[in-house]
């Protein structure tokens, strides 16, 4: 596993680099990541680039036989950008558009700001694209952080394009979403709007089928975003490109799998104290792409458990570690007093854990995993189009369940898991496939954990195994439809699971049925008994 | 007592139909109702009035011997309407218009809702009104349900007009409110603004004087709208009209006096599963006409309690009770798995809870209540009007305390409650009268207590017994003013009942003094040694 | 200490103020205060002044020997001067113009409500300013109480001259505030807006440079208008002109020592209930002046240790006291029932406790404060820029801890506090000087601590102790830059104090380092061993 830390040298005297280099090489850093919001300083005015900054900080790095991990700034359009362009900035679930002076202020459908990204990124691209001193690219920053979704005028236009695109016509919208239902029924598109939040004194929540596709458009619009700076990039370059994306704290509504589809590794940040949450993430990073590798671009330099975070990592298939960030920064939203070196340049107790891990020669033997995790956002959202997402904590039912009570009885079973995408093969190795709240029915889905389980495999589902199809509206055409599955449960047996587990054979393996509120300890005692 | 049930064929495929209308018969229920989200469907495009499928329904509800209670669908104002006319969407308490997509989006004071409600209102009656399929109607959905009052330039003219016609002039009125105090007096009527929010930062709530008015206000423009469904139905009808209205949970300002006033029958939707809450209910409505009888509109198709409430209501002189609803929805804001039936059409265990109980023959003997409670809106209004009213839970002081405090107090002692209307007589027939945290003094009722007492009966007030007039303004003119009552109490005991209840006689009768605190043990205590 | 009440002529009928103002006399009062919501009665339509009710209240006060404490009505801008000048009324943290209808609806950079202000003020003051029955003035009411910020295009603008006038250029500011941190630099200072709230779903705050400034100002703008009114009243009177601050319940961003700087006494409201807390009121007024006097102007009616807080105060060298308020209000956002006299004129409780007091004839000892305690409001509000300030209650770590802790624990060591204001001496009488989460630096006050410190003094800082400049930024450059103090620690011990309070030796006094989050418990067991 090789060591990289985040080093912003904008943000300190010149004459102070040559000592920190000094100290990231000598903790055994191989490279350092900078450049994710420093956008006003490569283009201070519109068009006008200014690379000598960014020319000067590489040099400094390679004087000290550092590489470069260069971000792209797309996260901070500057305020001349902001300032012309106004509609660049998102607006929220109330509808009041943001203003300049945070992060993230920028709505991907906004024609103004693909523009400009475009732009920069492409300055970039040419500039750095070939040089040997550039380890790694990565995009953006946190993509679908804090700011999740936007409510303007241009994502109602991209909105109503995305429906155009997907339903043969508004009468075929209002079939699918049940339109009749309350009198929702649309006439035309284009009388669509992005679902703001309603009045303040109605307790009502959006049509369950309208939320789930404002979810699975906001995501793509982002993804779209992400691709296009992957497109000019990869023209460029040949060093991986990735970006870093965020930890599900404030919500998962973002595809990783599509995310990562067309970049060439995946990465995360995550900055929670607790070793099951950071390695549900690693398992989930690892098998986001389906290649058995992931990077950790950003963790915590003032962790009490940053060593035991890169065990953690290294054996779950890390091959690049990060921590954020080398040096404090006095001033700015994250100013703080210390990192992996305090304010006056004295080392912390963690730059002497990176140091002992960097300089460890053998590797960690890899964890093989024995239970297979089915994470699908599509059902996330399902249940989240349900709840009212008053603020950017709610709407958590699905990821928190499936990490802080299905993921953590697996991590504190002392097992791993590998995280089954809706769209891969289950694997016949893994003795156990867990889906839980698994709502959403998907054909090709059914068929291979079919398969798995006749192959010998055993699936455990609950009362939610995809009673909704993709409209998140339930299946009601009775019991054969849901074919195998429901059926060796006695037809419909999926209003409640009353009993603790039941199970029913299939060809050479299992199906077992849990409650779909299964508790951490109920999940402990199953996978002891399912794996012993 | 008879049996209704709410089913919307709309949401089913036609080929369905014969089964769930002969499964609805099957559990004894007499009718069914429709209709109440189902504009749309009557009216696709603006004056293009469609009743093909209410035909349908009726007729295949009539094939069953199945009767109909048909409601107006004016709750959910279609898309056509909302666009052509942006001003029929409410504006919240913050000043925000809220959007189409939910429920209950109208202002009740829009001309262009009122105009179009008046339409499509009279298109049906005319249509049905005789038809003798038909045996009765429902008036819109949860009037002043989730969204209880509107803040528009509609509202504010209204508003202002409503000022006007009870206020001799400005000067009147800034005298009456106290408008000298933080120099709020006003030059014209046209100056007053609806009750807005003020700034977030700012702790302050309203005038109470003002804030009572804008209650009424609300409260009095959601009658007029009903009233105004209410003749034109009548015109074209002789079964009975009525209107679902919604519980407390939300709040009480809807003065359901005038509510029922204009109509047949009172009737209410109730979800709780408690069943004092649920006979407070009964109880409520059972006195909100005079008239003894009421309707259960929508009770919980999934309730552990259904049977329960069924004999609660109809101990209570229920003579139709509807179970909302009988089949599941797979889509919508209310979609669920289980009804009476669930989503594939098996009875779920409520059916044959409906089905035992519609076969009963014996009706059940009706209680005798010993106990009055008179429920004054205008005092709970004052109460409310003291508070921020930041969301729609807060302003629940007095509704909350007479439900879960005193009727709880009165039912668990075993007995019922009927419901004393400010306007009416207390009966000499109830030994015992409890008039708790009555604020808002009336002279009708006050000389009315003063006859019951005198006649033999047994009131119980509190200290807050009358102490501000119809302004919402403490009355300041000293004892003598309160005539017998506080008299008898020494003068002006009202400022706190330290010693727990006493007791002055009065004629034949007395007075008890509780504290406006007393606990729910108090109360039960209280009433056990009244009703001995 | 002499006794004074509130009391509002307008509120009651002429035939009444003979039997009020005789009670009031009776109780010991010395005078009453009127006057400071009255603008609607003093100038009812613009510029059309009548003071007749004015001389009439006046003239009853003196028939009965009371003197009055004349107010400025400038809290309460009437409706036709906001009907005229929308821009009068502020605009809130999301961007909404608040409306009419409660209080304090100025903003303090608004032009017309300036003009309006001076107005009014300067026809009152040249009235009454020679009228020997007038003992004092109050200018407005409790400035920056609810409504402590603005964010309209008025405060916009002034905000960007404040920071033009502050620094040298946009590149100094950019340089100073990090601007560079998430391309946050400005290139000209008209693109600097208020520091609205960002997004609903954006869970970030402001940059805490930017943040401290935009306190800062409007502590400014507050204090700006204060002294405008003060110097026109200098103008026409001789006796004391004061203002009646508010506690720091929803805040302390007014800075208390700029406030009173041109005032001729500083005075306070309190309505908190526990001891401890109003004596650090009084203790931090009596040093807000630096001369040791101070008056109460509002303090609780209906308290239960009105008593004890008249000793409070008279201990602390309270010159004045005044209770709000004589006799309640029947109507307005400030109803209630009781006052010093009820509703109908009874005399409750504390007419007792007044009166009493009034008639002691020997003054209280004066308390001998052994603790000084360093208040610095540029401390307090650094860390209040850290924070998201939601709502009006965020944001008061450093007030709520400097009260709740570190006073209290001197207030239950039975010991008083003498204020240290950052730009004054330390006296050399105090054994101990508490500083506690002094974070900002200031040259100055460090170099008259050290000067304290020599000479014999103990000082109790703690980690937080001046790491910060004044632009809320981390200084950084190393140990010798923080001079003796933090070298007598052994260079930069300032990242924890891990071992419990451990003290340095300095010249004839000593330093001591406490824990940033040092308890209650703590406080007083440190206390008790440094004053033993």
């Amino acid at each position: 596993m090789q060591y990289v830390t985040a080093y912003y040298p904008e943000y300190f005297d010149k004459s102070e680099w040559d000592r920190d280099f000094s100290l990231i090489r000598e903790a055994g850093f191989a490279a350092v990541r900078f450049g994710e919001f420093a956008w006003s300083q490569m283009e201070p005015e519109e068009g006008v680039f200014d690379f000598a900054a960014i020319d000067a900080w590489i040099d400094a790095a390679d004087r000290h036989g550092l590489k470069v991990i260069l971000c792209t700034p797309t996260a901070c359009p500057p305020i001349w950008l902001c300032e012309k362009h106004p509609d660049i900035l998102p607006v929220d679930i109330r509808g009041r558009r943001t203003r300049f002076g945070a992060r993230q202020h920028r709505c991907y459908n906004s024609p103004a700001y693909l523009e400009a990204s475009r732009r920069i990124v492409t300055a970039l691209a040419e500039r750095y694209g070939a040089d040997p001193r550039i380890a790694a690219w990565q995009i953006d920053n946190e993509l679908c952080g804090e700011q999740k979704k936007c409510y303007c005028d241009h994502c109602r236009a991209a909105f109503q394009e995305y429906l155009k695109g997907k339903y043969a016509g508004i009468g075929e919208l209002n079939r699918r979403w049940g339109g009749h239902f309350w009198s929702e029924d649309y006439q035309r598109f284009d009388q669509i709007e992005t679902p703001r939040l309603f009045a303040m004194d109605l307790c009502i929540w959006e049509n369950p089928s309208f939320g789930l596709e404002y979810i699975r458009f906001s995501s793509d619009s982002i993804v779209r975003f992400c691709d296009m700076q992957a497109e000019i990039l990869h023209r460029y370059t040949k060093v991986p490109v990735t970006t870093n994306t965020d930890d599900f704290y404030f919500g998962d509504t973002l595809d990783l799998y599509k995310l990562f589809k067309n970049l060439d590794v995946a990465s995360f940040d995550c900055y929670h104290e607790q070793e099951y949450i950071f390695a549900f993430y690693c398992d989930f990073l690892r098998g986001v792409r389906g290649d058995g590798k992931f990077w950790v671009m950003e963790n915590g330099d003032g962790s009490k458990l940053l060593g035991d975070m890169m065990d953690i990592a290294e054996e779950r298939g890390c091959t690049q570690y990060s921590v954020f960030k080398f040096r404090p920064f006095p001033w700015g939203q994250e100013q703080s007093r210390t990192s992996l070196i305090d304010l006056y340049g004295r080392p912390m107790p963690n730059y002497e854990t990176v140091r002992r891990h960097a300089a460890r020669t053998e590797p960690l033997p890899q964890l093989a995993p024995r239970v297979g995790l089915l994470y699908d956002f599509d059902s996330s959202w399902a249940h989240n189009a349900k709840s009212l997402m008053l603020d950017c904590r709610d709407g958590l039912w699905y990821p928190n369940y499936l990490l802080h009570t299905v993921y953590r009885a697996v991590y504190e079973q002392g097992e791993s898991a590998e995280v089954i995408r809706p769209d891969c093969a289950a694997p016949d190795s893994l003795p156990v496939v867990l889906a839980p709240r698994c709502i959403l029915h998907d054909e090709a889905l059914e068929r291979e954990l079919l398969r798995y389980v006749e192959n010998g495999g055993t699936l455990v589902i609950d009362t939610d195994f995809m009673v909704k199809n993709k409209d998140n509206v339930f299946r009601d055409t009775g019991g054969e439809f849901y074919g195998k599955v429901y059926a060796a449960f006695g037809g419909l047996p999926f209003l409640s699971a009353e009993d603790a587990p039941r199970t029913v054979g299939f060809g050479k393996g299992k199906v077992v049925m849990a409650d779909r509120e299964l508790s951490l300890d109920g999940w402990k005692a199953l996978l002891s008994e399912l794996l012993d």
